[in-house]
Order: C-alpha cells, then structure tokens, then sequence
C-alpha cells in the first residue's frame, strides 16, 4: 500500500484526520517526522534541521489559518553531541519565535538514524480546510515555489552555506491568518505545486485550470540547466511550505491586501481536470 | 553526551521543559518515540504498539494531574500494510477512548525501522510538577510495579499473547486527576521506580524512605527465578507507567479514597538521601 493509500485508510477511520492539521475543541494538532536519509541531506547543520522540522509542523497550522501557539520536538540520534543538540534547539525556538509560538520541548530517543518527529499547535475557531473551493475561485500561492529543490541540488553540490539558507523557510502563519477570512479552501505545498493542487481539487471536488508564469523562486533559475528542470523543481519537488489557496475572484484584492507576503494568483478553480496551461497536470511529487 | 546530562542541556535552555509534559496555557502536552529495536519486542502486535505508544504519552499527561483530550501518531515503517496499519490506529484509538480522549490522527513516514512518534495534550489550570514535594510526605506509587519487565521477559520466551496483554496499560489519567488536589508532586514510573522516585526527589531537592513490601505485580512473581530477579523487573526495569507522587500525610486517607485504583504508600519524603530499607537505592533504570 503506498502513502496515499495508507492515509486514506487513516481519513477513513478518524473523522478528524485527512486535512493538514486535526481539528480539536478550537485548536489545530499536527504531527510529522523527518530523517536524516530522504529529509536532512549531508550538510544540513542541526540548526537548520530544528528549524525546518519544527517549520514544517507550523506550516500546517499555517495552512488551517490558525495561530500558531507551541511546538514539541523528539530528537532522536545515534549519540547526543552537545553542540548540536543545542543548535537543534536553538533552530527549533527560532522558527517558533519567527511566526510567535513558543519552543516548549519534548523529547530523546536514541536511534540508529538522525530523526526528527515534531508537533504543532495552533489556536482557531474558524478553520480552513482543503474542502471549500467552488468553480470560478481565485487558486493562488503564496511567495515563491522551488527553494527547497535548488537547496537540494545546492547540498549535493557542496554548496551548503547557501542550501542552509535556502531550507530555513518561514512558516506562513501570518499569511495564513490573514487568509482566513478570504480563502475557501487552503492547504500547504510540502508535497509540491502539482501534488498539492490536486489534493485540494480532490478535497473540494473539483479541478483547476493553471496558468503560467508561476512563481518560481530565483535561486532554480540560478541551478536549473534548462526549462524542464525548472519547472521540476518548481512545480513537482515539494517541501516548499508555501499556502495554495483557492479565494473568490471578488475578495482577490483584499486577501492580497491583508496578506504581509506575495500573494499569486496562478490559475482558476474548474469543474473539469486539474491542467497548466491547457494541458493534463500530472498528480506527481513529494512522498515522504 | 548521555541522555540524562541532554534533557537537563535542554531543560537549561526551555523554561516550560523539564517535566513530564510542558505546560502552555492551561494545557499540557507531551511527545514521545518509541521504536522496534528498543521498545516493541519481537511478537508485540501493531495494535499493542499502537495501544502502548500513545498509551506513553497519556501517562505523562495522567502525571501532570490533567485531563487528557487528544493524540496524535507518526507511523514509520519501511512499509504500509492495511492490516498492521488498521491494527495500530485501532490500538491507539482504544487506548485514547480508554482515557476519555480522542485519537485524532497523525502521519506517515517511509522509515527503515518501524518507529512512532506520539504527542498527547490535555487540560489543567494547576497541573502537578515534579518538584513540590516535602520532608514527611507520604511516597506514594498506583498499581503494581513490574508488569512490563515481565513481559519482556515473556516476550523472549515466545509467550507472546500474554506479553502482548502485558504490554497494554491504561494509562493512570483518571487517578491522575483525582490526586491533583492531594498530590504534592507527581511523575510517571516510564523510568523504572528507582530513577522515577531520584528524579522526583531530585526536583524536589529532597530524599525518601522507601520501604517494602513494594507492590511488585503478580505477573513479576510468575516469571522472576529469585528475589534479585523480582526486584530487577519490580524496581529497576521500568516502562510501567504508574504514578509515583507525594501526598501530604493527613491527606493519604482522602487521596485513596478519591483515586479508582489502589494508591500504596511506598515511603516518605526526607530531607536524605533516597532509600530502600534502609540501604542506599542505585539511581538506575530505563534508558530511552
């Protein structure tokens, strides 16, 4: 059974799973894990490893528009080196300071691999789910897309200095906040554009039309050898952490107003096939 | 770097770390991993790992004095299986209802040891840290001591039904809350009663007199050759998840009657060191 699959079942069973964050009594709960073999490439610093994990489980509470309250982290290695665990902490509080959550701990394990599993909390009475979306809403994205697939290409390539820089991202918190109002229907892109996009359709019964150009970040065109890998990296590679949400054409303004970051319009919502620039959009990217 | 001299690098650096959840506004939460090599013997079911992973997590929540509201899982494994799959979240859906909470859900994770991460919240406005005990409190501990130690020691001998059975506890969450009013200072035994009651004491910058008949479970006695063995699994193996606390001695009597399980007392708080029958007790015990 592959992923998809196997969170399906999970959906199925759970009446309060199968979004970007369960929902419980006014609160969002998110949970993930990280490892060093498909998540931390080799010269990632603990540093940015605390900041991207605990960054990613706010990216979920992001995506439900909800305040971000606190987050919990195990760190589980084969041995605990001082330095490091204290830069895993200080990556992890630095990220929750960035959007005003609080770092409140969590726990050790020791591990043969380097993994990270974190959890996230959030405050909203009014959630967003990835289900609302009607034909002739605005699909947008937030910021840029393809920063964590330059980083990537940057870390086999031994530019680590600049790859570190490109995985820290800020969770879209505030944005996400600000959306609330506006969106219909909001999900994160850590799976990809494409994947992403076609699990919101999924989610609200329907499709989308996209269109270029789409907001890939400067740092793939400064790796990307030709259009092909461009748009691999921007659009199918995921781990982006960016907000895709689906806003009706007449409140377009005003989100893009109240939103302290670039707010994309990339495409319409349909009720056909999920396509970019005419053509199918295969539902392809990020499994973790 | 060992794991004891980590959670104090990391309790230095995180105000609300340090205990057995973290406290943020009226809520506590906690997380934990536990994985195949170290915490599910050959023979333990997906369900039984589903039941005691979260199951972990519920106890802390128990010894904070809180109610417990919800949980959430991370699944790893190197691959997803619909009926081991189903059997976990089963696990962990019983174990929350057993508590009066609700498993809301998780993730997935491709991961080469089966592995899970699990958080659990709950909500108190005067939750029960580990560091309000004084000299002449009652030691107090619920349950019995030792069932996990002797499920492992079933489980090694292809006793699997009864490990398994062994293995699934109900997490002390309703003894948890009626102690808050009584108890002083409270944590979980997951280390093994020795170290559980050193890290109380050492909180609470106090000793204690421990003195037996320790209430050594059952299951101890059928599986232990000797006293040394018993004693072994009773006081040093740990994983038990029953509450260790401290109760001020006119409040014992109220304190048993108000808690639905029995409540022994093991010993009293002192200004020494910590004892047991008059001996020096090792602070030794389950390593994470």
């Amino acid at each position: 059974m592959d992923e998809q699959a196997a969170l399906a079942l999970i959906g199925d069973r759970l009446s309060a799973a199968g979004d970007d964050c369960a929902v419980v009594d006014g609160q969002v709960v998110t949970t993930d894990m990280l490892h060093e073999r498909t998540d931390f490439p080799g010269g990632t610093t603990r540093y940015t490893a605390g900041w991207r994990a605990v960054g990613a489980s706010l990216s979920d509470v992001a995506s439900m528009g909800a305040e971000a309250t606190a987050a919990v982290a195990v760190y589980a290695a084969p041995e605990f080196d001082a330095d490091e665990l204290t830069a895993f902490v200080d990556g992890a509080a630095d990220v929750c300071e960035a959007v005003g959550a609080e770092y409140v701990g969590g726990d050790l394990d020791g591990h043969d691999e380097f993994t990270v599993a974190t959890t996230a909390l959030g405050d909203t009475d009014d959630p967003v789910f990835r289900s609302g979306a009607s034909p002739g809403d605005a699909l947008c994205v937030t910021g840029t897309l393809g920063r964590s697939g330059a980083a990537v290409w940057l870390f086999e390539r031994g530019e680590v200095e600049r790859a570190n820089d490109l995985f820290r991202f800020e969770p879209r918190v505030r944005a996400g906040v600000a959306l609330r109002q506006y969106a219909t229907a909001m999900m994160d892109s850590s799976d990809g554009l494409a994947r992403s996009v076609h699990q919101l359709c999924a989610a609200s019964d329907c499709g989308a039309d996209l269109s270029g150009p789409l907001p890939i970040d400067d740092a793939v065109d400064a790796v990307a050898d030709d259009a092909e890998e461009r748009r691999e990296l921007g659009v199918f590679f995921g781990e982006d952490f960016e907000l895709v949400c689906t806003v009706p054409e007449a409140d377009l303004e005003g989100a893009r107003e109240a939103v302290p970051c670039p707010l994309h319009r990339i495409g319409t919502v349909t009720d056909g096939a999920v396509t970019l620039d005419g053509t199918s959009l295969p539902d392809r990217g990020y499994s973790h």
